[in-house]
C-alpha cells in the first residue's frame, strides 16, 4: 500500500529538504535516503526538526550509540510500529548488534510487557521505597 | 488505593511462596520483598514462573545487566506502567545508571514515540531493503 | 483529583439523564449510581447511547454474563484503565467470579501481552493456515 | 515480509528445540508447528519458558480452556497483534467457539475500549466503593 | 488477508442490515458501502448501534464536522489502526482537509506522543493548578 | 508521588534553562512555569528542543491554534497520559474551548477507540479505494 502522501524524490526536493537529505547522506555515509524521511519531506520544517532531534538524541553520550538503538527498537516493539522495528533493528545490526543481543533484547521487552500487565492487573500499590 | 488482592505477608506464605521469597532475598541480598511479588503470591505457580523468567532474562548475557534494566524501563514508559517505571529505574540506579544515562534513555524513548507516530500517521511503506 | 467535569447529582439531572439513572438503578437493583455515569451525564445523549450499548452488549447471550465481565476486565487491564479494572472486577465478583478465576484471568492477560510482544518483536509472518 | 530471524526448521533444531517441538505436536495432536514457535526457537531457553507458560496458563482450571482462549483473543485485539488474533481465534474455533460467541466477544472488546477511553478522557475519580 | 468473518454482500443482507446499508448510502450520497460495515453486518444489532453512534457523534455540533474527522484520524494514528487512518483521512479530504492541514495534524499527534512519553517517563506530578 | 528527578527551580536554572523559562513566560504571558518543563530542565538540550517543537507545532497555521489543542488532548486521552490530559484541556479552555466542545471531543475519541477496536478485531481488509 502507498503512503498517505507522495514520497519526495530528490528532484522534487526544495532547498530546505535537499539540505536535510544531504546531511542524512553525509552522516550515514550512504547515497540512500529511506522512505520515512521522504514522507516527512512534505513538511520541510518538520523534517528538519525530526532529523535534528534524531541526530542529537542518538549520538554517543553517556549511553553509547548501540545501547540507544537497542532502546529505540524496544520502544518500537512496545508501540507496535513495524516500520521502526525493521529500520532500527537493521541500524542496530550495522552498529554491531549480535543475534544473541537481539534475542536478549526481545526477551526483556516481552518480560516487561508481561510484568507491566501483572502490575496493572493486580493494581499493585507503589511501595513507599519507590515513591 | 489497595491492590485487587491481599498482599501475602511472610507469615501467610505457603512453602512454594516462601521458597520464592527466600530466593528473591538471596539473589538481591536484601530482606525486603516488594509489593509486586506479594501480590503475585496469591497464585504461587505464577509467582514461581514469573520470578524464574525474571532471573533468567535479566541475568548477564550478551547484553550486560544494566543495559537490560534500561530496556526494561524504556518498555515500561512506553506501556505507561507507573509501578514498573519506579521500581526498575531504582534497580537501574542501583546497578550504576547515572542521571545523565536516565535522561538520555528518556530522550530516546520520547524520540521513538514521536517517530513511531509519524511512521504510522504517514503510513510509510517499508523500504525493500528492510523487508 | 477531580474529574474534568462536574459529576451530575440527582438534583441536577434533567429528564433524559434521570431516565437513565432510573434504569441503571432498576437494572442493577441498587440506589447507587457510580461516578462514571455521573460524568457522562454532562452529555445526556452520550450517556443514553453508552448505557444502551452497555446493557445490550453485556446481557446474557451465546456468552454468559460472567464471561463477558471477564473479557471486559481483561481489555481494561490491557488498556491500562484503572477505573474500569476496579469497577468491573467488582462487578465480576458480584456475578460470582472466584479469586482463582481472577488469578487465572490475569495470568492469561499477562501471557497474551508477553506473546503479543514476541510476535511483534520477531515480526513473525502469519502462517498460510491462519490467513 | 520475512521475520527478523530465520524460522527454525525441524532439521535445524537442536535437542532442546526438538523437545519443545515434539511436546507441541503431542499436546496439540498435529504434526504442524506454526511460525511463532519457529521464530522463538532461535532462543531455545526462551522457547522452552514461553511454551511451558502457555501450557500451564491455558490449561483447564477454574476457568475452562475456551474461556481462556476468548480472553487471549480479546487482549490480542486490544494490543493490536494481528498474528495472535488470527492464531488464537482459530484455536478458539477449534475448541468450539461459535460465530455468535466471536461476535459477542468483539462487541465486548469494543465496548470496553469505548468506556476505557471515556473514563480516561473525563478523568473519572474512582468511587470509594471501588478502592 | 481475509477478514475473520465473511463480508456481508447486499444479497446476503437481512432486513435490519439492509436498512443500515440504505441509510449509509443515503447519508453519504454514494452507492458504495465499505468493508468495515460489511464485516459488522454479521452482528446486525451491533451494526445498527455503531452506525447510529457514528452518525450522531460525527454530525455538526459545537465542533464542525471536519474538526471531528481530524480528531478521529488523530486517535486512529495513536491507536495504530491502519484501516481507520486510511478510511477517515479519505473522509477528511472529502470534507475539505488540505494537505497542509494533514501535515499539521500529524505533527501535533507526534508532538503529543513525544510529550506524553516524557511526562510518563519523568513521572511528572500534576501541578495543583491542573487538579 | 515525586518525579523521578528534581524539578529545577528558577535559582537552580543555568543560562540555557533560564532562556527557555523566560521564553515560556513571555510566550504565555504568565510568571508560572509548570512542572513538565521543570522536569525536562534536567536535560537542558532536550528542554530547548521540546519547547521549540511545541512552539512551532502549536502555532497558528492552516489549522487554528484551538483545533491543534483539541487534537493534542485527544491523543493524550488515547495514550492515557493524565498529566497531558489535564494540562492541555486547561490550555484548550483558555483558548476558548466550550464545555460542549470538550464533550464532543471526548465522544469522538471514544467512538474512534470503539471502531479502531472493531476494525482490528474483525481484521477488516483495507478497501481498494483506500489504498
Amino acid at each position: 500500500m502507498s503512503a498517505l502522501v507522495t514520497l519526495v524524490g530528490d528532484h522534487q526536493a526544495n532547498a530546505e529538504v535537499k539540505a536535510v537529505y544531504d546531511d542524512i547522506r553525509a552522516t550515514r555515509n550512504t547515497e540512500w535516503v529511506n522512505n520515512f524521511w521522504r514522507a516527512l519531506a512534505n513538511d520541510p520544517a518538520l523534517l528538519r526538526r525530526v532529523w535534528t532531534d534524531m541526530k542529537e538524541t542518538m549520538a554517543e553520550g553517556e549511553l553509547d550509540s548501540l545501547t540507544k538503538e537497542l532502546i529505540y527498537v524496544a520502544v518500537s516493539v512496545a508501540n507496535g510500529c513495524e516500520y521502526c522495528i525493521r529500520s532500527h533493528s537493521r541500524a542496530a545490526r550495522k552498529k554491531g548488534m549480535t543475534e544473541g543481543q537481539l534475542q536478549e533484547l526481545l526477551a526483556v521487552v516481552a518480560l516487561a510487557s508481561r510484568t507491566n500487565s501483572l502490575a496493572e492487573g493486580y493494581q499493585v500499590p507503589v511501595d513507599d521505597a519507590f515513591k
